[in-house]
């Protein structure tokens, strides 16, 4: 559905731990940004570990079916001590990620006024990465032999294909053409991870002749790490594979004011499938229920989802409320719910 | 050829750009540092981007056995932008790490007095990572079909056993038993590389139960470069995987000081053949030639090499010459020379 069609019709998946509460603060801002005549239609599912210790699901074929129907989905955070490491990631996130080919994940890095970073000189950071979401070593290829002996031999299979690569890569020169410095650098580790380093900067370089505009640069995974933490400022839009993506993308969401802030969009260009807009930040067990999480990465990501869906000023009018109250917040720790009112006031006004 | 023998026989490979004159410091401080009775015998090898360049050699089958006759191996830098991305990585600095067992690859990070961290708050840094250096993605397995076509499939398979990834977390363990806080801290992805990570994670707990002393803690890669910034003082001993050991080494050297400051070495413990040691910066091109390079990374790998042949006193001997050194040093530019003077004039003393 368009937003044109003037209805919203998102699933919420709150999840686990503080994912409950900081949905609610997002699902706050999200009724108080749209205009009068758009009517949210939500509809909440219940996975995670609770829903896993009761049943043993994770996402099953109904569930997924389920979701196709919505316009987006705003999810909370997945993860519990209590579920063996893998389970819920494999059985849910990046089932979902596969199933509905969330092949652009967004992740934005923004170093927002008033926001404390660890690194010194107050770094004007403001870039975005986008990660290859579908391929690399996401895919759970491989396997293991004589499992459990002195004599196991375990593989992990990165698989990266030349129609999965390109589409990401042009995602990421169309946004680095859009932005005023229209500069965008590859990330890899072509001189040892060469054959699917050789696949990424061909099809880089081949993308780059079509974006004549765009400077390019190239930078392996470990000296992108360095500059993340001597240069932010040299960066701004960044490409690159799933699990360097997954890396960088937790250090730079470090190093421009934590993960309390990064919002992230695993999304679909196509809009074939629903695209999911979340917190970068887990479920954090051990604050939850206590009102002490804060809600701004969820109203960032809830940001992405109204842009992604069309409504452009109203992912401006949130990001604009966000700076403003990072900027003015005074130095009493506020509740999930302050920070999510104060948000909504800001917006609706 | 043991300590015990009084001769040290060094291989030595200064490589290209600055390795040249970072080699020749490391050597002087050597030569100061070494007892009167040790006799140092170094024979030079001229592998890179030269020798690639005239014959097309990277390293070949005689090469390597002459570097066997040594005792272990000093390196400056190999890699000039005039040689395709790959061709001396895999066809001599891998080459060499995979001939020669080098699985423990030990780089030492700690913020000296005197040191910028681009972290704020002047954290106390000193931790080492144990890198295994001799599977995972770096084994070069892998391929690609339809090679430049639009249905290219590139795949890069990690490789993992269970003989390899416990004798790299023995030595982990065994290194963290050694040290004060007795701390270790397994970084891998296991929730989602699933077949390597539950190899890893499943030794790692075996051999922990024979190392009661040694607290332990496990993080995932992208949580752990979160902590590296916000945290780095958690840190004692990292034992990893050899891509995530790669990443998280030039992220911990950006933090404590910086890739100047930088050494590693490629160890064999079983000294079976020989080891080699070599700071963590690359050949810069662009300053080589000019005095300019700082040649204290290559000094401290001395140490390293010094202390992997049994010369304990003279490797802390270097360790605390470098110490004094930063801390003391003024504001005035030196030379490489002038360094590596002052260091050699501070080991002899
Ligand atoms: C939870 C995990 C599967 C996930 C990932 O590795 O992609 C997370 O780290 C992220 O970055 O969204
Ligand atoms: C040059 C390259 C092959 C090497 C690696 O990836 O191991 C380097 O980055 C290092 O860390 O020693």
């Amino acid at each position: 559905m368009s937003a044109s069609s003037r209805i919203l019709n998102l699933a919420v998946i709150p999840g686990d731990g503080i994912g409950q509460e900081v949905v609610a603060q997002g699902l706050k801002v999200l009724g108080a940004v749209l205009p009068q005549d758009v009517k949210l239609e939500t509809k909440e599912y219940d996975f995670g570990a609770r829903r896993y210790h009761a049943t043993g699901e994770t996402l099953t074929d109904a569930d997924a079916e389920a979701l196709k129907q919505h316009d987006a989905i705003l999810l909370g955070a997945i993860g519990d001590p209590s579920v063996p490491s893998g389970v819920l990631e494999r059985g849910f996130l990046l089932k979902l990620r596969f199933l509905f080919d969330h092949h652009v994940n967004l992740r934005p890095s923004k170093l927002l006024p008033g926001v404390a970073t660890p690194l010194k000189g107050e770094p004007e950071i403001d870039f975005i990465v986008v990660r290859e979401g579908t391929e690399g070593p996401y895919t759970g290829n491989g396997g293991s032999i004589r499992t459990g002996t002195p004599h196991e031999v375990a593989t992990e299979v990165s698989v990266n294909t030349a129609f999965g690569v390109e589409r990401v890569v042009r995602d990421a020169f169309a946004r680095a053409q859009a932005r005023p410095r229209k500069k965008l650098t590859l990330v890899h580790k072509n001189n040892v991870l060469s054959f699917a380093g050789h696949l990424w900067t061909n099809i880089f370089n081949k993308v780059a002749a079509e974006f004549p505009e765009v400077t390019t640069d190239y930078l392996h995974v470990d000296a992108a790490t360095i500059f993340l933490v001597t240069d932010p400022e040299r960066f701004d839009v960044i490409v690159t594979d799933n699990l360097f993506g997954d890396i960088i993308t937790d250090l730079a969401a470090a190093v421009s004011g934590g993960i309390g802030v990064a919002a992230s969009g695993n999304i679909n260009p196509s809009r074939e499938f629903p695209s999911m807009f979340e917190p970068v930040h887990g479920s954090a067990p051990d604050i939850a229920g206590q009102g002490k999480a804060d809600p701004t990465a969820t109203v960032l990501s809830v940001a992405l989802l109204l842009r992604h869906l069309g409504y452009e000023a109203e992912a401006v009018r949130i990001e604009d409320a966000v700076s403003a109250d990072l900027a003015e917040r005074g130095t009493t720790a506020r509740t999930t719910d302050e920070i999510g009112d104060a948000l909504a006031g800001r917006v609706a006004g």
